[in-house]
């Protein structure tokens, strides 16, 4: 595999060092993942030597997204990093195997078409910066790993974005998802 | 990562054993690879200590096929390692950074609707077996690894299928391929 510089790869680890404090994590959906004090995210897959726990996944392109809405999305969306956006959430999921068995019109059809998933996000931005991160293919634990950034004064509305794509059909296809909120510290 | 058992997760290596001699390997874009005599097929990332290349890819889900078109498939696709398929091909390709920067229904139409991808394809079954690997997400040198079996009589429909593809839209963003011929003697 190429050197960590040009990987595609980002690794979230659980540890007792890194720049995000775990504030919370709630298990809505299959098996726990271990406990852990610090969030660190780092570029490549070499992890420290002793953490709780390390995910894996890689920045890749996008997969149901159409023209029309990738233009509506680089509009508004913002970048991570931005000095306000000291609170984080780490949302690693994984889809059942019927999901995968579907065709890729019928994954698109239950992402957008039916439940909005783009057009429901649309609505939080600028406010939530967001970078998935593609874990599946790498024979991960979870399918993939969502990063969010905000300002304090977001987390309501960030609550409540999560709260209509849960409730969407596409997550009746979620068989593990793990909610890890974060607080930048370091 | 999961063990190899359960990994998505295949290596072709090209060393001085294997299953499959390497009869001829072409250049058709951008840098070569090294020479083999040998091509090994394991599941897994272990590769041997010595060996001249080891390409990962991961056996994944469909990214552009319908339902409809899926199902097509379906009803004519043969399996791998059909006793009378002694011939093989590698062959992995990567795609150009304009086209992962294309919207998923830009690659769509540009795949099936003007290149006529899978609709090609489907005329040279059940005389084919393939089986396709991406590569991208693990940061791999090549973006795909589609591996081919056939038997010695159904080559040339092979050479031919290879030359509709080449000739087609979605080949002007294939930026290096490398097409591997094999023969079974393992």
């Amino acid at each position: 595999m190429t050197s960590d510089a040009q990987s595609p790869l980002v690794t979230f680890v659980g540890a007792d060092t890194g720049a995000w404090q775990i504030e919370r994590m709630s298990v809505l959906a299959g098996e726990p993942i271990g406990e852990a004090k610090r969030l660190d995210i780092q570029r490549g897959v070499s992890g420290p030597v002793s953490c709780s726990w390390a995910l894996r996944g890689a920045v890749s392109h996008v997969r149901y997204t159409t023209r029309e809405e990738s233009s509506n999305l680089n509009a508004v969306q913002p970048p991570l990093g931005r000095v306000e956006a000291v609170c984080g959430a780490l949302i690693p999921i994984r889809k059942s195997a019927a999901w995968w068995a579907l065709a890729q019109d019928e994954r698109r059809a239950i992402y957008e078409e039916r439940s909005h998933h783009t057009r429901i996000g649309l609505e939080y931005l600028p406010r939530i910066a967001r970078k998935l991160h593609h874990s599946r293919d790498l024979g991960e634990p979870f399918d993939f790993l969502t990063w969010f950034e905000f300002a304090p004064e977001h987390a309501p509305a960030f609550n409540d974005l999560l709260v209509r794509l849960r409730d969407s059909e596409e997550w009746r296809y979620v068989d593990r998802e793990i909610d890890i909120r974060v607080r930048l510290v370091g």
